[in-house]
């Protein structure tokens, strides 16, 4: 038996106690946390030195080390962020549906936990604090593996995590930290103790996982997002709109890559758009009619399947707005895709057709987030259309049963027509 | 490219086009086939007798004869089903979530089609048309595959679902229909294509699918469903329960196949349970303490994992609550657990501890059914947390996306901090 294996046995067994406990128990225990994690800033702020001094050594990206930074400033932040996670309204024990099967037999539908969740991030410790936290609100065990370059850093803060959690409702083992590529090779094989996976980091990464395991999987690959500015356009709100989306955070996943021109928008609008592009120093690449009309570079047919995540973008004109439709969904990541018109119809269509996550008329692809949303919190942006789609708050780690209260009702009594179901609404929580 | 390739291609075009069709259309489309059912019943009753004859000739066994068996009674009997799935609601275009995120940017969560889905069912005729007029109504496209003794029955049944649907908002290649092992074995690799799979059959069929496609099941293998007879356990209650659960109806995936008894309700309870279960025919295995109780047979290991499907029960005596509730994680199959008991504590412990799609107090574990929740339909039961549990109604069909509704917004306002999010609740439908 592997401590992997361990670990996710012990996880398995945490979860079944934390589905019992009570939405003040863990709050109360995110609070402790949020405690601990001020009061010991100094203490993972030296952890964490460690390992930037190991980055320094191991040469590792500019980028990488920003990220794996988690100063007393950054520690404290995050302990604000386990506040406003307790002070969320509890996900479980949430009544969807109540229905009278007939009198004295009730049935309801009520949120719980999944179970044992499997999170798998890079290099940002904070990204522990928060997933870790959010898995205890939703009353799930956490399996957590974190960038080796912030081992030291982990260590220490899910051992604070851990020590401040203890306390009533919430039992020993509901987190445990896994640390090399070979844990997360069986943790993907865990399908058995394992009820959901959510793998944050490269695409690449994100992708990897998906193909290597049968546990579910919530997250996304690509963010190939569109822009598409319809006949009807009003060039002075798509040219600022299709600039933010493409550069207002290049590196994001709900960011454009490409954007979709009505051929009767086009010699209006792509003259100020190339203007506001090249004046942001974003490389434009289009079709022969966009290459013809401004000179840019052209686009391969892998330019339209890629995600830059850089200061370039691919420029389409088309005919039609089906035929922005059918670009989208051809190829498209079914994240995040915009219509800019002032033709209402047209982008009733363009919402209603483009099979993606979300579908925004006239605002910028940037806004699909958990938190510009109102979530409060984000477990991530699911490109799935099973379980949850486009920003998940913690609604994502919940999943619901079926109670049903009754005096010994038997189906043979309906079955053979003595009693008949009722089927009433009954507009009420569970009361148990 | 395939036949059977060709035929999803199609169907995910025609799912597009669906996703734009009013639920006007598609229950006029439904009251046309249920129509044309009706009218043709006769016709279908007749390619069904082909396949009854190639039945008789090959000795097919006498309860797939009867699955089989699609008479002029029958098919008036589906039409009808067909015109109740016409008269429910329509479960598209659902507001879930209206948010003002500032004026004038709003974000609504709407109910639209998943777009592709498998059925692969066995040998009963109605289950075609059940499932192929489900997604209609939900607006996905589906690949139907029957079973192969039906073939001359579902080729004349789908032809007559396609024809008479034919109309407004309903595009053609909306329903395709698949015939041959090969083409199963294609189904379960579109992963491109197809956005679940629905089987319907064995309990090895169904782990067959599962094991074998990446794209997402809705279903269940096993049912392994549990009563557990409490301390607090009224007789007079539990024994008519515990037969109903057992024998209403033994090869369905809700009937019971162990009873767990707590020790101290033992003595008065099992006496009268065997004598019941001796009188319904049902063969009893039982743990060491059953057998010296009661001089019945001993169960195996296996017997607690084996659905039996057939009336034959095991027995095991239990010293806890706790230890009740372990035994079902641990051998049940998070279909339908039931517990018996006076004890409202210990059923609140049961209904909130175990880890299964329906909990049941004081009922018998044949209710869970989605004709008997009230849904109206029944897409499957499933056992997966992920996406829909328990009974699945038309809601386990359809996914929802994001529709955010500006005039022209951008991230960077926000981030600048020039505006700020409103988050308020606007607890209306999405205008478009």
């Amino acid at each position: 038996m592997s401590a992997t294996r361990d670990a996710a046995l012990a996880a398995r067994a945490a979860a079944l106690a934390l589905a019992a406990s009570s939405g003040a128990d863990r709050d109360a225990a995110l609070l402790r946390i949020a405690d601990a994690l001020a009061a010991r800033a100094y203490d993972l702020a030296e952890s964490n030195a460690e390992d930037l001094a190991r980055a320094a050594v191991e040469r590792l990206p500019d980028p990488v080390v920003k990220r794996l930074r988690f100063d007393a400033d950054k520690v404290r932040a995050a302990a604000d962020g386990v506040r406003a996670i307790a002070a969320l309204p509890d996900p479980l024990g949430r009544t969807q549906l109540s229905t009278e099967l007939d009198e004295g037999l009730d049935l309801y539908r009520v949120t719980c936990p999944l179970g044992v969740v499997g999170v798998v991030f890079e290099s940002r410790p904070d990204a522990l604090v928060q997933i870790a936290c959010l898995c205890l609100k939703s009353g799930n065990a956490a399996l957590l593996k974190g960038g080796a370059e912030a081992l030291s850093t982990n260590r220490a803060t899910a051992a604070a995590i851990a020590e401040a959690a203890r306390g009533p409702g919430v039992p020993d083992g509901w987190m445990g930290l896994l640390e090399t590529r070979e844990d997360v090779a069986e943790l993907l094989g865990m399908d058995d103790l394992v009820d959901l996976l959510v793998p944050r980091g490269s695409n690449a990464f994100v992708r990897h996982v998906m193909d290597h395991t049968r546990i579910p999987v919530l997250g996304h690959a690509d963010g190939i997002c569109h822009v598409y500015a319809d006949r009807a356009t009003d060039v002075g709100m798509a040219v600022p709109l299709m600039v933010d989306a493409k550069t207002q955070y290049v590196s994001v996943c709900n960011a454009a890559e490409t954007f979709l021109v009505h051929a009767d928008a086009a010699p209006a609008l792509l003259p100020p758009l190339l203007d506001a592009l090249r004046a942001k120093g974003v490389a434009v690449v289009g079709c022969p009619r966009t290459v013809a009309a401004t000179g840019c570079a052209p686009a391969s047919e892998e330019d339209w399947r890629t995600e830059y995540l850089d200061y370039k973008v691919s420029i389409r004109i088309v005919d039609s707005l089906d035929e922005a439709i059918d670009h989208v969904n051809r190829y498209g990541s079914k994240h995040t895709d915009a219509i800019v018109t002032e033709d209402r119809e047209a982008a009733a269509r363009f919402l209603a057709l483009v099979d993606s996550g979300n579908v925004f008329w006239n605002a910028s692809t940037r806004f699909s987030d958990g938190f510009r949303y109102g979530f409060g919190a984000e477990v991530g942006v699911s490109t799935s259309k099973i379980h949850a789609r486009g920003p998940v708050g913690l609604e994502g780690l919940v999943t619901c049963k079926y109670k049903l209260l009754g005096h010994g009702q038997t189906v043979a009594e309906y079955a053979s027509g003595a009693r008949r179901f009722t089927h009433r609404g009954l507009g009420r929580d569970c009361p148990l």
